[in-house]
């Protein structure tokens, strides 16, 4: 039998074309004498959807949807498309008011419907806002081979994997007893860097805990702040991996099974290095936002420095150089090598650019407030206002020609506050707001690996917001390798205070940096939405409150 | 026997200060022969502590905070007081890491714990991330009084009262056949506008379905987005409201148990009415999110419309009218009235006053973006300039002078997009976000029913944002009215397009409203916390996605 991974790239309710992209693939399964179909979790209205959830004539037009799949799928291929399904006996029985289901279509029917049975709460995800769990095994037979069937989640809860349980049963385990041959594990997996290697490691020791093949189908693309890696892939039941389709891209492909193995029909994509891996990501997030809001072109500022470097860089990767706009906007404060260097990173992207010195607005601010301001030192008012002028021309170049304005700020400044809330912070996306600054050094060092891409001055000079005389940022910060794990351990880790400073760091500046994130929380609130790429992002996953007094 | 309600205010995270205050209480109850007191759900960390729970040292000074209560307890005075408790069975039966508890001290000893059944997942609650369900009915013995415990949610599942089930168990029907003498509620309830009506209810169809007194506690005072409205009341058991503390106030009393029938020891506190309860609420909210993020002093641009003028006269009742400050930033466009009309209302309030007209900001703006723009029309790029210098103004001197500023965009315009993003949608929270348009010309109405407060011609003139000569709101938008109707149908009720046009609305203004809410979702996504005041703000409880094709 021939089985067909679709890693697909959905956008989030936009269920006819969904179906549509389905049935398309649908047409090519059938030419290649492909029997099974298997698309990821939701497949039909994309992973998340969120509230959309609570709108009734969502759920009825995915069901409208999957009666048309079914009714349209070519005969002789089987589909296990997702969907969320209506729970008929919520109200009676005091249950949530759906399922997260994957439909078995076949021979123009609906042939049976699969529920998934662990639901995560942790992280960003919600799904006990929208879903009760399913309550048994879900499997099929097709042409004599008997189908476990398992949705995303369901699959990460093997206690000698974790060394701890997460939910009370393990759906595989249930699978295993029943004998089935394989299972498929159908999914919407977002990505943190290194974590398609941990699947892969859990897919191999399920497969050989259980003596089970196991078929991984991945959701692939970006919905907000969340990217989908892709990665599907094939392991045997002796743990080899048999097939993996390329990691941040759209694809599909069949695997073949005989004799209770699989094999694979081309060789397995090469596992993306970590550096490669992450700049992908980075550049598919930007991507896919830019493209389901209907943004053709990006602009950003650009200040001279590292962090709006690497972020022009995956602009022009993710949009084409030619729809990237940089503009500079120089201070009396700012230094040379600040336009020199930009001018030269734009020149080797191959990107436009426009000058518009902020010196009038800071003059036309200045006088304006000057008889409020009088009898004040110059302070952290004014460097707010240089940030708050490039802001605003930023938004208002983006307002007039329809540009998406591309954020630039990174993880180990958003978690102390080390940026302007309505200036720098300004921007559609935020693209590198999960990377700490010593991964963005690391990543600027990958990218010019052959030829220079980032002028060498750029990653060489000490880092500055240039917003008066000759600042740097290690005027106000420690170091970053200190700062950035000082940072891991407290947000990532939940270390306490005390275990940090355990782990070596000095008293006085692990308190210094853990204020500084509790008195930022105000400004990451109205941050705009960051791709996620570790496994706490301040984003979705993170829900602090901000009136707060714990220390 | 003696029983003391405390309506507290805790601040979040504030555990050694929250216990202090409960153990002050303790204190009176011994002089007032008082043998229980009760405290809300979580009384030692308040409600919510949202992530905070994620942090082992946080859940850790939980227990270390109430072992001090349970020995400094004065003898004689049993407690009841919230907890988040960790669950030592967690990882081994893959349970959730915490149980939302009650601990009944007594005697020097943390006696019993009672875990909170039922676990909102709906709207702003997300209690399945962190907490497992209580599997028992919770009750305890005292002075050979039977008593029933519930926390919050326990008691909003009765599907006489709602038409249906949320929850698969009711645990009061648990505690009448335990035949429980009275049955205790410790919550901690948002307020919404008119909740407090529907709560009496409800539980006095409790009280007489179920035979069983009922004491409500309810946490009182603000946090971040959420305010709790008080409002504890005390039912017997033929249904008769018996007690009732104020709304909108800190505040503890005791209620006499004597021949299975509650006695008020003062008059109930009367409900307040619609206007009067929306406004207390709105100061609360305010008042709290200063003083809990320690600002003593506030600052608002005041436009001389009334959205500004309710925020301004709710600033002054929640902080003091001289520690509010106004700002005036007229620009060409701006109207006589919107400077005389700002000044009326600060001299009503006793606020003072700076002005810091826009011109030459507007002018240094439009000459360094003249290159650019060349060849375009005057639009929305120029108009969100205007609003965006003002929104810089407010901000420089907001962080000079260390205010909070408080942003004054209605819900009306925050669900259709028309604000500005880093414009007048600046500040660090956002006092009437969740109040309709309609409701803010009842709310001023009400406010002048007496004496003159809101200047009359603020409320009659027709809206404005005055960003280009003669504009008015209802050039682009539909009477708010008729927009307030499709939002509270479309936001709140979940309705189809179909259904709101069902309802008498013309098919292109509901298609037109509809199209400008989801695509205003970026903007809300940076908002600052709102308010909450209606059964669904754009707030912690609104979770959609951005880059979406749902129509």
């Amino acid at each position: 039998m021939k089985i067909a991974i679709a890693q697909l790239n959905p956008t989030i309710g936009d269920i006819p074309a969904n179906a549509d992209r389905i049935l398309t693939i649908a047409t090519e399964c059938l030419r290649n004498d492909v029997q099974l179909l298997l698309t990821p979790e939701l497949s039909l209205c994309g992973y998340p959807p969120r509230d959309l959830l609570l709108k009734p004539e969502f759920i009825d037009n995915m069901w409208t949807n999957l009666e048309y799949l079914a009714t349209s799928f070519p005969e002789g291929v089987t589909g296990l498309i997702g969907f969320a399904e209506r729970n008929p006996e919520a109200a009676a029985k005091g249950e949530k008011p759906l399922y997260n289901s994957m439909a078995l279509i076949q021979d123009n029917e609906i042939k049976q419907i699969f529920r998934k049975r662990l639901l995560p709460t942790y992280d960003v995800f919600d799904e006990a806002r929208y879903f009760q769990p399913g309550n048994s095994p879900n499997h099929f037979t097709l042409d004599g081979i008997h189908i476990g069937v398992t949705i995303c989640e369901d699959l990460w809860n093997d206690e000698e994997f974790w060394g701890k349980r997460a939910y009370e049963v393990n759906p595989i385990a249930d699978l295993a007893a029943l004998n089935v041959d394989f299972t498929v594990n159908l999914s919407a997996s977002p990505y943190t860097m290194g974590k398609q290697k941990i699947r892969e490691q859990m897919l191999q020791h399920l497969a050989t805990r259980f003596n089970q093949p196991i078929i991984y189908v991945n959701q692939v693309g970006a919905n907000d702040d969340l990217i989908f890696d892709g990665g599907s892939c094939v392991v045997n039941k002796d743990g080899m991996l048999c097939d993996r389709l390329p990691q941040m891209q759209e694809y599909s492909r069949g695997v073949v099974w005989e004799n209770q193995t699989f094999t694979s029909v081309a060789a397995p994509a090469v596992l993306l290095d970590e550096s490669a891996e992450l700049y992908a990501a980075l550049v598919l997030g930007v991507k896919d936002y830019a493209r389901k809001c209907g943004f053709k072109q990006a602009l950003l500022g650009l200040s001279g420095g590292i962090d709006s470097a690497l972020v022009a860089t995956i602009a022009a990767d993710a949009l084409g150089a030619e729809n990237v706009l940089g503009i500079l906007m120089p201070s009396p404060y700012s230094s040379d090598h600040s336009i020199t260097d930009a001018v030269a990173l734009a020149q080797n992207l191959g990107i436009k650019t426009q000058t518009v010195p902020i010196e009038p607005m800071m003059k036309s601010f200045d006088s304006s407030l000057a008889e409020m301001f009088a009898d004040t030192e110059f302070g952290v008012a004014e460097e707010n206002l240089q940030s708050r002028i490039r802001g605003t021309l930023l938004m208002g170049i983006a307002n007039k020609f329809n540009y998406l304005l591309i954020t630039t700020g990174n993880k180990s400044e958003m978690a102390v506050g080390y940026c302007t809330l309505y200036g720098d912070m300004n921007g559609g996306l935020a693209a590198i707001a999960d990377v700490p600054k010593t991964k963005i050094f690391a990543l600027c060092k990958w990218l010019n690996r052959a030829t220079e891409i980032i002028p060498t001055n750029i990653i060489t000079k000490p880092p500055s917001a240039e917003l008066k005389p000759g600042q740097v940022d290690q005027d106000s910060l420690p170091e970053y390798d200190i700062l950035d794990d000082i940072l891991e351990r407290f947000v990532q880790k939940h270390e306490s205070p005390k275990q940090i400073i355990d782990a070596g760091h000095d008293d006085a500046i692990v308190t210094k940096v853990l204020r500084l994130v509790k008195i930022a929380e105000f400004k990451r609130r109205q941050a705009a939405p960051g791709l996620k790429v570790t496994d706490l992002a301040f984003g979705t996953g993170w829900r602090m409150p901000i009136a707060q007094r714990w220390s």
